[in-house]
């Protein structure tokens, strides 16, 4: 039976799973979800998972959900090409450096798309401008990691690009907003400010089936 | 070269390190730093984790960070007994309940900890009780697990376990204290309110090793 994968469009966390699929190359029926629809919460949908959350991926009768825990599953049950390295401590690094994202990133990326799509949050206030200055630094760091290497972590794409991509171009379309002008200053163009995370994102772009990972409602 | 763990009393990412190295029965240096005197800021645990977090391993030449990771390389290093059971299907389960707990979980009890212990934060607010009230109710769902398995995924002890005990741990602690009565008196005692959960605390408590792994600082 063939892999299913049920993914809304723009869901960072969907679209992890949708390029580690096409990063294997493995062949997978895909059910895009309509979030305005609330497809997400049908009935066959929180049978699958009770939180009501994309992505959920369905290989045969074993249903996993949460996209870190996807990866890990779709690295060891189909292990060419790794998403994880070749070794204990390649895997160890690349976890770690999820682990980094998820902690020190991800919470203030969430917290500035948002304010951004949400139009709530004032995107001059404390709040916002701290998040800002967080994601700034900590991308800092991860430029100085990209001007040595073409991938975060050892020689290949591996998941931590795949984790870390969605979430990046999440801000840059967030940030790209004219209510965000202000806020993204010195973060954008991604391209001048920090130059070697601009060549790393046309890099993932680049990977073959990429274009079916798009979010759709971000065309044209 | 002996795997040395440098850690700090208290630090529920830590303990799960600790955790996981009794359970595999390896042997290890401990490095029990003093939080009060900032040693895992230090220069020296900089240079190995410039987050100056703990817990920090080091294996020989290889060091790791964040905790999960440590897991993650551990079980490949080391892979008896799993942490992350015998099948692909196995593995995606545990990390997908290690995510959920990371992601509706963990930050409530963060901040229910944190507000206990600093004091700074009125624990009748509404910021609070909304936190206490998730706790709660995800504790209904590990009651459901833990009342049909010993374990919280599959037949036997898994990472899983051993990265939210710590957690529960932590907020059984905070709730014990006189300043949490109004706020702990739907979940505490947990025996009483969750006598799987209860029975499951015990469980891994008389794991092998257990005592060594024990906050010191929570002694007496």
């Amino acid at each position: 039976m063939a892999i299913e994968v049920f993914w809304g469009s723009g869901s960072p966390f969907a679209w992890r799973v949708l390029l580690a699929l096409e990063y294997k190359r493995l062949p997978y029926v895909s059910h895009l979800l309509q979030f305005s629809k609330q497809e997400h919460k049908s009935p066959q949908m929180l049978a699958l998972n009770p939180r009501g959350r994309v992505p959920v991926l369905k290989d045969g009768d074993y249903v996993c959900f949460e996209s870190l825990a996807i990866l890990c599953y779709l690295d060891l049950k189909y292990p060419q090409p790794p998403l994880f390295g070749r070794t204990p401590e390649e895997a160890g690094t690349i976890m770690r450096v999820v682990c980094e994202y998820q902690a020190y990133i991800e919470p203030h990326v969430t917290r500035i798309a948002s304010s951004v799509f949400d139009g709530h949050i004032d995107l001059t206030g404390d709040e916002i401008t701290a998040a800002m200055h967080a994601v700034a630094s900590e991308a800092r760091t991860i430029e100085g990691r990209l001007a040595k290497s073409d991938w975060l972590v050892g020689e290949s794409c591996s998941a931590v690009d795949l984790v870390i991509f969605p979430g990046i171009q999440l801000l840059r379309r967030a940030l790209e907003k004219p209510q965000a002008a202000e806020l993204s200053a010195r973060f954008m163009p991604v391209e001048v400010n920090y130059p070697a995370l601009g060549r790393w994102l046309a890099r993932v772009a680049a990977l073959p089936g990429y274009p079916r990972t798009y979010p759709p409602h971000w065309r044209g």
